[in-house]
């Protein structure tokens, strides 16, 4: 059994400080690398690739809206023809930095409502899809587990890594209940680990009613916003260790 | 005899339009492409680049400051480190679109005042180049003809193609007389075209003073603002051509 | 019987021009200035405020979200707390540029998508007419004819002015046919000056399928972005005034 | 003996966090609050000019550069018109915000690159003054004491509050030691303390190279960045208080 730990990370901007990325990059193995449209900048974007290198991390691209007031976080309405690329876009300015350092990008994974959105609308799931595509059939795309948009990418000859959100409640359906209801953030460090452990173990978790839902676990997301959430990704590690799980980053079991 | 002729292109940005490109794209062999910064988004990348492969024309980056408001146009104090990521940012962004349509990048550009910067800067001048260097050793900096720019760049182990203007007036020091000055521009076809031939083929020009300058001449930069820009660049072109002198891109000569 | 007639301006950014805005300021009576977010600049700002002064026209704010790349023109989830002083923020701005040439502000039309998200959303509605009162209750809303929104701020205490548009086509429940319909647009000038007519003589007007739609008209909404629709807005001005229909500024008659 | 003390704060953006503005809001008298431009968003000047009304506190805006990446802190090299102008949007942007929670606006503090950039280009210096008359002729404009500038705002017809800065070296013609410069910034709660008394009580400070410079005195720049910022400056505060000396905002004895 193995498992992919990925953080989003390099979301400071300017003189604006965000995420300890130097302290959660050691218990990661991929990091979803901003690219300065919802967060972060070119300075910010060399930084955290270089402390991926350091680290041993493999680094993927994280492109969001053009939002940085909005930390990509707001609905927009894009055309196919947008979105495809914007992304593309993203993506490029992200390989640049990887190629300075001697990397190379192992997958990219949409930000925030964006990637939400391309949940529930084929037209966009299809067209950042394309933009992948477009600069790099052998990248995999991160998105949310056992959803449509899986399916999709896979029928259009891309690889998928299902990720799962380690602290995050489930609807029955498999979405995330959105921040903001009751119940939406799971704050206990044992409840995580157990959730955790069911998700990779088991296949799946009980939702925020009570229902089973089926899971397909390849990368699970871990926070390193402060103190506690560090604390969290390094005990969810090690609680994976134990339990026998292999912690490898998603390019050494997705194909 | 051989000379390439550039332009800069993709200066549109949303809904606002700039530059004939469909047109000019005839007549040049290198395309300076905006890389979204100082002018350019995703959008007009896609089709510019995809404009120049129809066109057989080469594609370069043409990165500038993060000035959208003026256009590149304005001075901003960078430090080296700042400058060479910013490039690299915005040469990573174009190579995507070059990716997604089957071209290679031949050749960056900078744009406005950061070009002029590096003339007058020799830190900022290296970190430009280093950033490219960064990218890709095979790339090709187009900069002021005889600059100390293009020997920095020559030591540091990059190509450079020596630029010239066909419709500005030259200081005796080879430097530009800066737009706004009396005969700063130069509007007459006629003109334009003799000095385009002095350029090539005597290997100089009369400075605004009247004394001689020296020019080195392996590319030659010309516009497509307005039908009348676009009717000299093809009158330059075709007149170059009587006179024997090949056009074509910089890559096949500069090595 | 009386009407005003209002017009986008100022939408011209940097270098980039957009707008016959001198031509299309001698047929109207009010201006909706761009406020630098979706379009705009303070340059094009001080202009346009100091173009309508000389044309006797009347100024207000056209704030619009904030989405240069978009134009404005693409839908964003926004808070009602991020609406309302998203609203604050730019007629704040334009107010500058009012006062620093001795003029008043009459009115505030948000532009683009958010005029259109705000008939469809309530909460929308009530926090950018919130925005305009906290700035000053004597301001006049511009907004669609007949709609709930016209309806909620006459509630909250802001005065009113129902907007018809000359060349769009209407549904039946007094909407715009969204653009990219087929005959969304109407563009030819004798049937948009019989629409007009029928609008402001009639009340109302026949929808794209035929039925009757009752429209209250204050303020007719005209164009000036190509020498065509120039011509248009001059011909239903002149229509209008053989009609008998005097074209005042909407603050001569809104209270 | 009366002096304001003054701070920059409302600087932080979106989901960046910047500064301890509840808490350094305690110990002054004058607020320049940030205005989108260079830092600061509409929902984070709503909440700043509210704290200041809370605690009694005046309010000022604080324009810059066009450019959030470089937090204002970058020279950009601008045309009068274009800082008039930039100057103008940014202080009605602040004055809506104030307006809608009652307050007036006292005075205008360039940031920044900016401010500096005053003290060496006259042209700059007059367009900005010029920016801040078009707006309101009793704005204080808060500049660099004993400076150019504030002999030219005088004889524009602008009031002018000197400022020193609590916590800098200067040089010996009153210009700040940039930072970066070894000693430029004193870090000892003591130091800046008796520098403090010396600037109000002498009339001047020792410069970095030991000549005395004289200083005009009105208004004190203080920092709440962190924690240790705040505690200087309330320990600023009280030991200016223990001299005699009466903090009151600028607008008390400015004419």
């Amino acid at each position: 059994m193995r498992v992919d730990l990925n953080s989003d990370l390099g979301e400071s901007f300017g003189r604006y400080k965000l995420g300890l990325d130097e302290e959660v990059m050691k218990y990661i193995t991929s990091a979803n690398v901003a690219c300065g449209w919802h967060a972060g900048d070119p300075l910010v974007m060399r930084k955290t690739v270089r402390l991926a290198k350091e680290n041993d991390v493999q680094v993927g691209a994280h492109p969001g809206y053009p939002d940085l007031m909005g930390f990509g976080r707001r609905y927009m309405k894009l055309t196919p023809e947008e979105a495809r690329n914007y992304i593309l876009y993203q993506v490029g300015a992200l390989y640049a930095f990887a190629k300075a350092e001697g990397l190379e990008l192992q997958h990219v994974k949409p930000h925030g409502a964006l990637y939400n959105a391309m949940v529930k609308e084929e037209d966009l799931a299809r067209a950042v899809i394309e933009g992948i595509l477009d600069f790099d059939k052998d990248l995999i795309l991160v998105t949310l587990s056992n959803s449509r948009v899986a399916d999709i990418a896979e029928e259009m000859g891309l690889k998928v890594a299902h990720e799962v959100f380690a602290d995050r409640a489930y609807n029955p359906d498999g979405t995330l209940v959105p921040r903001g209801r009751p119940g939406a953030v799971i704050e206990d460090k044992e409840e995580i680990a157990e959730r955790v452990i069911s998700m990779v173990k088991d296949g799946g978790i009980r939702a925020i009613n009570g229902e089973w839902v089926d899971l397909k676990v390849d990368t699970i997301c871990v926070h390193g916003d402060n103190p506690k959430a560090v604390e969290i990704t390094s005990y969810i590690r090690k609680v994976l260790e134990e339990e026998g799980v292999k912690i490898v980053p998603m390019k050494e079991f997705i194909r």
